[in-house]
């Protein structure tokens, strides 16, 4: 079986980040890889996608059961490039990460690491999105190499779920071990406070973006964000309809129809 | 009221859109406004946030009860520049576009429009997203005016529950009258072939994204993309907890937590 899965491997920390690399290795085991990342960090992208620039994509690597190309593009071109033009047939699995940071809570929504996966899920292939809570270029992926393969493992096993794709991140296991996996809900959570006014020396105003997070319901242990902090795993199932199903129903209710 | 009440207004087209004016122009009925948008066209942005250069704001229009700024940063920047730097009180309310194009099915995704709308309910704040079915820079909004403030009209009355934002689509009401609104859930759909590959003038590879969209359930009448296509407005609660809480329960039923 092996031989036969193909596998699209991407990220928004760019092709030259270590946990690329080591997403690349786990995932190796388990059928010929097929990657294409942003030239450049790309974090914070989201779902974005490039209309108003052509994209060009260039082959960096290339040996028995491994190709590499670097883009221009964010995340979600990447997937699209390779889904619709790069390769001659449909991956058997999206894979992308290992993200430098956190995708837990409302990170999913600014992620392009999970946008990714988002995208594979669209397009009916299936898809995994990886976190390490370490934002650090220098983090060290090895120390969950067995987890990640455990994760792969599983997911091949069972099969994903046709409209979901899985969000999972891992604990820093270099102080407290992990004590196994977690499937969860999306926290409720946001960013505060989040810029950094400065001034250049124009003596003209500018902004960074910064900001600190804010966990909205801490001690609800069905989260990932709690799973995480008692040093679980964290596998979120996403979808990608934003629908409320709860709202519509109250919705319907105003009577606006008849108007 | 409407002198105590502040509005946000936002867009991905531009501080130079017709949306925009057509937006600005509904919403002044209701209170005070301010407008952030983004310098240029954003469209596709999705919910990307900027962190790699410094985001900058200008002022570039001041009257009784209507300040402009233009921005560097993407739609969701523009949000969160508002929010936490450049207001000094909360919002009542946000409001995005008019966009220049539909914003319904898996677009609600992609669309930056609909990204600071749902940075506005992630900050707690009531917020709307609109969209013309016409991507045309002169696309009419005068046809969709009346229809536009019966929707704000509508959002007053009953307030927007928590942790929802509404994503309002209207047809083009030229040719066809508009029926009434529907409360939809989000269609099902998926963009197809969508490169156009091409050679520079020195004989290098680029692409242009483009593609068809290609809707999934095109009979199911609850919604938003039937809704459009039978002239109907149609709107759907979106919310910001991508959680399949169907396929959790599946996941549960794999026993990895216990391994």
């Amino acid at each position: 079986m092996k031989e036969d899965r193909l596998i699209l491997v991407t990220n928004d920390d760019g092709i030259d980040a270590r946990g690329l690399d080591a997403l690349i290795e786990v995932v190796r085991h388990y059928g010929e890889v097929f990657v294409i990342a942003p030239e450049e960090g790309q974090s914070g992208m989201s779902h974005a996608i490039t209309v108003k620039y052509p994209i060009r994509v260039k082959k960096v690597h290339e040996e028995d059961g491994l190709v590499k190309y670097s883009s221009n593009g964010t995340p979600v071109d990447c997937v699209k490039l390779a889904v619709n033009k790069l390769l001659d047939r449909k991956p058997d699995m999206i894979v992308s990460g290992i993200n430098h940071g956190s995708n837990s809570s409302a990170s999913v929504i600014y992620s392009g690491t999970m946008a990714a996966a988002i995208e594979g899920c669209i397009n009916g292939i299936p898809s995994i999105g990886f976190s390490l809570l370490d934002y650090s270029p220098d983090a060290n992926f090895s120390s969950i190499d067995k987890h990640a393969k455990r994760v792969m493992e599983i997911a091949l096993e069972h099969g994903i779920p046709d409209g979901i794709c899985l969000n999972v991140n891992f604990p820093v296991n270099t102080y407290h071990k992990i004590k196994g996996i977690k499937v969860c809900r999306q926290n409720k959570g946001v960013w505060r406070e989040e810029f950094d006014h400065r001034k250049d020396p124009q003596n003209r105003d500018y902004y960074w973006l910064t900001g600190e997070f804010h966990n909205l319901e801490p001690d609800a242990p069905d989260t990932d964000e709690w799973a995480l902090k008692n040093n679980f795993i964290s596998i979120v199932p996403v979808h990608t309809d934003l629908t409320s199903y709860e709202a519509l129903e109250q919705l319907k209710n105003w009577d606006i129809e008849a108007g």
